[in-house]
């Protein structure tokens, strides 16, 4: 797989899977991408979705993705066991889910299919911002350790960045995010940088609460050969919440290549404490 | 369960269920929740979720809701199976699914969750639009079966409404939409309503091509209290698509209260054929 002399990056690290049975594979969660608790949501959906594209009947490329984490994941070993619910002629329903000790701790359903050239139209408006090179990485001070694999450069709504004497400050951040050390963006990598936002409630609130997001669901709107040329370069996020009450909150956002494509549109429930 | 003088609702009838083991229930497609092929998306989801509810094991109420329509559904019986993949001390994650045949037609995950009182903050703005009694309910003539369940008042956006001469006209409807006859908004209503908004593609370039929804999230802000108290009251969604290309286009869409309360938020993928 790997040339002996390229190290193996570390996200394909995170998400390697030693297959054991079919439709059954080994991993184990990655040191470099621990979160607060247990690793980094990202990682654990990456891990999901390489649970599929693994899978010997798979059948052309992701379309959707909700990844749900049902309980923490522990640090260590886990098991991924994935089946394709239901096969058409081009497009495939799946269900894939991560085991620790023979309990499902985190748990995805996923589209694939086969796309064909149609109609196109972007509706959404790639925003005008600041290019990358302008603008700095932010500092990982004291930030979870995975954040440390991500450059983010952010135009507008850095994670706590000041405090916000109103209490109606917009919640959307605006960031240039790459991989570090760089890698080749693909389906993996992309789905790992839809959930690597900042909760939304740290931007509209500065105040630290525990949090966790409950349910994710990326949508991809490029093929694999799309991401494969945006190459190393960052993709621009734009994240913001439409309401935040009952111990729960949403956000949605959009993942735009430097040429102005509209990558995906992700989408989460997140849970938070008071 | 009703009052014998009282009517069964047509959608209570679409997604009622009739136990035939722990965890699995039979019912039958509706022909008054008849689209163009087989039965309404909404009350698929409706009655997946309905299958969640009726689970003897059910803590809390419905948080998230991913509906994946892997095949189509036939007209005729159907059969429901709901466990919970993962129940916390506030929490369940759930997976069911619609079998036809043994095969499995359609299937969901869903996070149900106790809630309590938070901070709260909405930050999407409800739009100042006409309110329903100035508007008309839009003509179901030469519409599928279903659509006369639902009175729908359109603010813009109306289903091809108006040759479009630009390419890039925008996708948007804002409409308001209750049940008809009148039924009390809940859970099971709202996740149908989520997803009765007409195709995205039809809005922005107004050509009859097929489409089907091939994923549909919902997140639900309210508790089952706030539905109640909208009552019998439309509710204003606002819809809009981010992407269309190859095949599939994305749309996201809000669902508020007269009162100005988001109840919903809620996202799906379509596939179109050209």
């Amino acid at each position: 797989m790997t040339d002996k002399n390229t190290p193996v990056h570390p996200l394909d690290q995170a998400v390697a899977l030693t297959p054991t049975d079919s439709g059954r594979w080994q991993g184990a969660t990655s040191p470099a991408y621990a979160n607060m608790v247990g690793p980094f949501g990202g990682t654990t959906g990456a891990t999901l979705l390489n649970g599929v594209l693994c899978h010997e009947q798979l059948l052309g490329e992701p379309l959707s993705l909700t990844v749900n984490f049902a309980a923490p994941v522990a640090d260590g070993d886990f098991e991924v066991v994935a089946r394709p619910v239901r096969t058409n002629r081009n497009s495939q329903h799946w269900w894939v889910e991560m085991l620790q000790g023979g309990e499902t701790v985190a748990f995805a359903t996923a589209v694939t299919a086969r796309r064909r050239e149609t109609w196109a139209s972007t509706e959404s408006s790639f925003p005008e911002v600041s290019p990358a090179s302008e603008l700095s990485d932010a500092s990982k001070e004291g930030r979870p350790r995975w954040t440390r694999n991500y450059d983010m450069r952010f135009v507008e709504g850095a994670l706590m960045g000041e405090p916000h004497p109103h209490p109606d400050y917009p919640s959307r951040s605006r960031v240039w995010m790459k991989d570090q050390p760089a890698r080749p963006l693909d389906f993996l990598s992309l789905s790992a940088l839809c959930d690597a936002f900042f909760p939304r409630i740290y931007v509209r609130r500065p105040k630290l609460v525990p949090i966790g997001t409950v349910s994710l669901t990326t949508y991809f709107h490029a093929t694999g050969e799309q991401l494969a040329s945006v190459g190393t370069e960052p993709v621009l996020g734009v994240a913001s919440a439409n309401h935040f009450g009952q111990g729960f909150f949403d956000q949605s956002a959009e993942v735009w290549s430097p040429g102005g494509e509209l990558l995906a549109t992700t989408h989460q429930v997140v849970y938070f404490k008071e």
